[in-house]
């Protein structure tokens, strides 16, 4: 299996580096193939999919995590849409980021260019296939994908599709790879590419980001693990506070900017957690909450919340609820819980906006907005490939940019030091 | 032991955490008192190193190693000004790197804000340790050191003295910490401390680096490994070849950007070489050479260049010698054994220097000048933390900047999504 990596490794390095004087023209054209070649093969990926389905359905895979694995020719559609969206961004390779004249007369270009090969490691869903692989190739990248064991036979065929788009195209094929083996040894034989693959960007649950962490030798971006908070200030607009809670929570419960806990001021408590707590329960909301909201709310639906919910990414129709005795108390809580990616308060004073916007380490902080927004697309990234919630290179919504690094061209006429 | 790293990666997020919030007056005011305390503490820090320098002496350390250990009254004065250079640099933390209006009023600012808590791991120079911490301190973080064996009373009484001035100058000393033990073991489960340290910083050798790659489950920026080459090219100007090729390896062969191997155009190889390796002798060079090189040159003093000699990174006066047919050879040469460092081409075709540039994948890649300026301080930095020669987050040199990330601060009005 490490000849076949070593192999696939190879042809991805070669990809890259051809990939990487390519231009935005030649890209684009190959992206457009791309997405012909998945309608043209609509009907291959369908039945690849199907065995699939029927493959996890006997296995006794649940009906929600069955409808993500599920493609229809609809879905087909939306990929290649995808696809031809990621061709209509601008291109970010060759942007001179910086640079100027030294006084020796050294003349400094600080220039975008392509990581190299990206790994991805990915769970059911069989359009990160597609839409990882546009975006990885329009930022002159080439990508190495692995996916879920449930899904590999569509994300063969898609991978088969995108690669017979790339030679039409002209391009080398090796430009987007799917390992067709879903084996721990495979994935972890993968994590330690080092000098083969540039960067990994593992999409899933805390489990897999977590894996990957532990044996990764190559650089990682973490991404998506979101315990997420709405602290709801004392000087709070209580319908505002209701309306972005109900939001935060129950508009898409199962995605990574919704809101876990519910952090609420004593000086408020009273007035507001009934409100908020209407509006979350005609939501379908359960609540586990601290004695206080216990009290406060008394009601027998309302269990106890443990140091488990604390920490827990419910990714449910299930949220804590604690009362805190002062904004500094929210933010120690959001410390010691918080995973860094999305955290609000809801507030009408100015005074407190700026010390949790100032105190609160995250990817992405909001005064008076749902963190349903950390997001590529609402961000005005235009497409995304993961959020990180990491510090180093990208934080937050990662677009096409993220998927670039710099490259110094330094241009002289004989200096020496 | 990993309760002592306990508690001192609690200590420094504590820290990090006042840190973050403080004004560039503040940081400022804290270096000032750091490179007072420094002066005043002079005689303290040279009994320690004393101390250091004999047991090392004793121990049968090199001429060279024993003078990159030892301080002298000089010494401690520069890195007192050292300090104060740092003070004197523009704050990074802050700055509205990007921001606007999305189309639903949301208001998006990113921020740049410091990183929270960097690790340092460094071999025997003892003014790293006031150099990092410095640089550290002035974007707003945290810093765990840990630096060599041979120099650790020197750097135990330097980090000291640094944590003296932070607390004369009202701020939480947990800012600079020195791990007081230079254990392996130690040096591992620093480089474990998900979560506690933000990134770890290696500075060192190539055995270093690798260790902390392998081990690491913390971000790591690598740094400072560089196998560097300078490629002659058909075009070349030979006087400046030969002033290039001899300051890039012999101005200073210790350091990561001194260059290690000469590629040479075989058009012109016949007329350069001899020019150059009379250059490179006459600097106390000695030359490995592949076959056409030692036929050139015909010099018995001149040895027979093997693999290891292309891949080498010799810090020394040693430079390999080799002759390729097309620039396209001189690109796939670097591609196999150059470390992403710096390399550069002398031409005077603008042609081939636009093809150089585009393809060799390095940090800094050079026209018709030395290696050497790859260099915090050449680049107009200010001063560096390191180099990296790694994809993510920073490449090449590393300044302040470098030593932030960023955070998006949303505004909103009550949007839900």
């Amino acid at each position: 299996m490490s000849e076949l990596l070593e192999r696939m490794g190879a042809g991805a390095r070669a990809a890259a580096r051809s990939l990487a004087s390519a231009t935005a023209g030649e890209k684009n054209a190959a992206l457009e193939c791309m997405a012909r070649a998945l309608l043209e093969r609509e009907e291959a990926i369908l039945a690849a999919n199907r065995a699939d389905a029927e493959a996890a359905a006997a296995g006794g895979m649940t009906k929600s995590l069955l409808d993500r694995l599920s493609l229809s020719p609809a879905r087909v559609a939306g990929m290649a849409a995808g696809i031809r969206e990621v061709a209509a961004l601008a291109d970010p390779v060759g942007e001179i980021v910086e640079g100027g004249r030294r006084p020796n007369g050294l003349r400094i270009q600080k220039t975008r260019v392509p990581l190299g090969v990206v790994g991805i490691i990915y769970e059911a869903r069989p359009n990160v296939t597609s839409d990882a692989a546009a975006l990885c190739l329009k930022a002159g990248n080439a990508v190495i994908l692995r996916g879920g064991k449930e899904a590999l036979r569509s994300n063969a065929a898609i991978a088969d599709a995108l690669r017979a788009g790339l030679e039409a195209a002209g391009q080398n094929p090796d430009a987007v790879q799917l390992i067709p083996d879903t084996s721990r040894e495979t994935a972890n034989a993968m994590m330690r590419l080092h000098g083969v693959i540039d960067v990994l960007i593992p999409r899933g649950g805390a489990g897999l980001i977590r894996a990957v962490v532990e044996n990764a030798t190559v650089p990682v971006i973490e991404t998506g693990v979101g315990n997420c908070h709405i602290y709801v200030d004392r000087a709070a607009d209580l319908s505002m506070a209701a309306a972005i809670t109900v939001n935060a929570k129950a508009s898409r419960p199962s995605v990574c900017n919704a809101a876990e806990t519910l952090l609420v001021h004593a000086d408020i408590a009273a007035q507001a957690l009934p409100v908020i707590a209407r509006g979350l329960k005609d939501a379908g909301v359960q609540l586990r909450g601290c004695e206080r909201t216990r009290e406060i709310l008394n009601d027998p639906a309302v269990l106890p919340a443990t140091e488990e919910d604390w920490a827990a990414e419910y990714l449910d129709y299930i949220m804590a609820v604690r009362v805190v005795p002062s904004l500094e108390a929210a933010v120690d809580h959001i410390a010691a819980y918080g995973t860094g990616h999305s955290e609000c308060i809801v507030t009408d004073s100015h005074a407190a906006a700026e010390a949790f916007t100032a105190r609160v380490d995250a990817a992405a902080v909001y005064v008076n907005a749902s963190t349903r927004f950390t997001d590529g697309g609402e961000f005005g990234l235009g497409a995304e490939i993961g959020i990180s919630t990491q510090k180093l290179h990208a934080r937050g919504p990662m677009g096409l940019r993220e998927l670039t690094t710099v490259k110094y061209i330094v241009y002289g006429d004989g200096q020496v030091r």
